[in-house]
């Protein structure tokens, strides 16, 4: 059976639910129908902005009466295609749901609309002592990074989506409406229905609110960068901090291309050597112990040219340049875009891991820098490509094949925090095996028409 | 169609594979039929003891053709009946896959047998400056902690099982092998099985490896004891070191009944008063910073009475007593069972909660005492009775209804660690509600026939 288009009874349908909060608009049709990645534009029919659950299940069930695919839809930054309709249908934007609905500072947890913004989230935390964690660098809503399993630079201290996310209201295929989890810090009531739609990329229902865990503002951050001679040596350091359980609350590798790049960009004068950018969280006396421990293991490795700051401004500085590596890579070729991947490793296979990246990019004819959740053991190998130049990009996804082929040989994953979405279903199938098979079956088993994002993760 | 029994055909299929590691015998069959809960005992019609998981594989096989129970045993301390097998069938006991099979003290994670015990573990990894972090009392087996997302005293640091379980190998009910996550920190590649799987209670396949995060051995470690006058002056004592961002490691509330309990059993003289034991996990300098914060937010409470020990000697002394608990009430009662409640709540509830429990208990005939995961907002009422007297346990089942009717309404959890098993199903429907129906169409995607761990859940 095919998937039904939005015209005549169906857009009157949905009409009819959400008013001129229903637009077929080719302007923001085509907005809705490509994320930041490379992935080609592919519109949505029509695009409907609900102002709650009530009417995303009204949306659902129309949907399920006509067999129209259901795109949700946050910030659009995700970075495999997530929200391309690559089968047209109906796309759901939460924009108008973007209502922070309670906040808990005993409790310290929040409870939101999927469209809030992870900065407005943390501008509206401000008096609270408490802040929201998780920090995939771009400003994207709640819902999104739930359903991508987002993390960043932070995971490192406080965890990912998958363990920030608390309990969530969701729409099924049908319109019925659940609510998993719940406000409890731990549960061990049935199966994990949160942690099975967190990173299910809107394939097995529609999130309508969460609760996420959120953290105390730290005393004092301090922030600091090392360069190194080696990558090794940056890894080792890495290594050896975690192994000293000190709590960094962020450790970023960026190598000599990626410094290239920023300097030119944002206009600093850093060394062209491999770089760790860190930062401490905690009171006075834990953060001069956890700099004492890392300026000895860095220290221990050759590491130099470290550069402090505790200041607001000195920090934004210091950190601007790790933040502002993707647009800084975009900018080394004008009007490219970047094919980016997202292996996850044990991170004592990370250094051969990012080595391999770097001999691959050098015997390609594409430029490309490598950043990474060191950490975590996660890295991107940022890969500029000419998007209409079909032999680029797959030059590129080639290069990232490769690495998933080594990644997988080390017991590590396709991607560590950007999903699967259009570009990784081969790699899925890979990695999980006869996994993917459950993972089929779960999906046929709560989305039997196939309507909700169809085309993504398998 | 009804299931199989072993015997004949069926039985002479099992011992094809397991020769005399397949048991008929009525002792071993009666103690592999109860758990350490008040649920009677309901032996299954065999017990094998697999080596590999190929072994679990073809088991799976001729019980899925005959459609035959499987019930996966690891230490047999499970609290709610788990590993009842209340429709006969095939009791698989991990006792011979006790092994570790490697650990990486770079990566910090080690792959397990699931039959390997928790002290066996940590006593493995000694040498490595490294520890598994999960310790819900019960020397349990890692397979069966995994299967019930098991927690307890210092999950408010280090997390539950839900946490620390990176991968699996899992056998369907068909006798297909997958493996799920892996050893990478992080990943977004599809669906999360593992978490899916952790919590299962052996209903949707058998754990027959498992690879679990571990942490640094603390340089140093400090505990106290301190008494109020109140419950409330306890857990407020609680909300604020949570929201000061203290990483304490342990703090476990214990109630008057159960500290006279105490004393009896451990010929203790603590005082009767509601008591918070704590552990403080770092370098000297971290711990004295922490001790400093929690003495000084405790005495601003009325708190009194410290009592510290860095000595292992002196901590063990002053640990013995909590981790005595279960034991200690027991013992008040000789012959009796206990039911255990295991309501979880945002911690900002908890008070509300407790005075709710011992209300409740001093208005039944029942003894009882409260001891709690203050940190985690879970705790347990340990009710006792005679497990032959109905009219008791129906009194405790009902304390325990009407506990878990006020978690509910608070957000909360009828379980935080222990489980649903048998004792818990109508509250997961209560809690779950339409969300079980979700929960049912998992297990009827993977286990068709419901031979997993039948009963159980749902």
């Amino acid at each position: 059976m095919d998937y039904g288009r939005i015209e005549g009874q169906i857009q009157a349908e949905l009409t009819a639910v959400f008013g001129d909060r229903l637009t077929l608009s080719p302007g923001i049709l085509e907005q809705h129908g490509r994320d930041e990645s490379y992935h080609p534009v592919r519109a949505p029919d029509a695009v409907a902005f609900p102002r709650s659950t009530d009417e995303v299940a009204q949306a659902m069930r129309i949907c399920t009466k006509h067999r129209v695919p259901v795109v949700p839809f946050g910030a659009g930054t995700s970075l495999e295609g997530h929200i391309s309709a690559v089968h047209g249908g109906l796309c759901i934007d939460f924009a108008e749901m973007n209502e922070v609905l309670s906040v808990s500072a005993e409790d310290m947890d929040a409870t939101v609309q999927p469209g809030v913004r992870r900065r407005q989230l943390n501008e509206y935390l401000r008096d609270t002592g408490l802040f929201f964690s998780v920090d995939p660098g771009a400003d994207a809503s709640i819902g999104g990074m739930a359903s991508t399993r987002a993390s960043g630079t932070n995971a490192v201290r406080y965890g990912t989506m998958r363990e920030v996310v608390m309990g969530l209201t969701v729409v099924l295929a049908d319109g019925r409406v659940i609510e998993t989890g719940g406000r409890s810090r731990k549960s061990a009531a049935g199966y994990d229905l949160t942690r099975l739609l967190v990173g299910a990329e809107g394939t097995l229902g529609v999130i309508t609110s969460l609760t996420v865990r959120l953290f105390p503002q730290p005393e004092q951050i301090l922030s600091a960068v090392v360069t190194f001679d080696t990558m090794g040596d940056a890894v080792t350091s890495v290594i050896e901090t975690m192994q000293m359980g000190v709590q960094v609350a962020r450790i970023e590798f960026v190598d000599e291309v990626q410094i290239d790049a920023i300097n030119r960009y944002s206009k600093l004068n850093l060394a062209l050597k491999p770089t760790l950018f860190l930062e401490f969280h905690g009171s006075e006396i834990v953060t001069r112990e956890q700099i004492g421990i890392v300026t000895e293991i860095c220290e221990g490795n050759g590491g130099g040219d470290f550069e402090w700051a505790s200041q607001l401004e000195d920090r934004n500085r210091l950190w601007r340049a790790r933040h502002d590596a993707a647009y800084a890579a975009l900018a080394v070729r004008p009007g490219c875009r970047a094919v980016v991947t997202d292996i996850c490793v044990p991170i004592s296979q990370l250094s051969e891991c990012i080595l391999e990246a770097r001999r691959l990019i050098d015997a390609s004819p594409l430029t490309g820098m490598n950043v990474g959740h060191a950490g975590d053991g996660n890295f991107h190998s940022v890969l500029l490509v000419d998007p209409k130049d079909k032999s680029e990009v797959e030059t590129a996804k080639n290069v990232n094949a490769q690495l998933v082929e080594l990644a997988l040989s080390k017991g590590g994953t396709c991607t560590g925090e950007h999903g699967i979405g259009l570009g990784k279903r081969e790699f899925l199938a890979q990695e999980a095996g006869e996994g993917i098979d459950v993972m089929r079956d779960i999906k046929t088993a709560l989305d039997p028409l196939g309507i909700l994002n169809p085309g993504k993760i398998m």
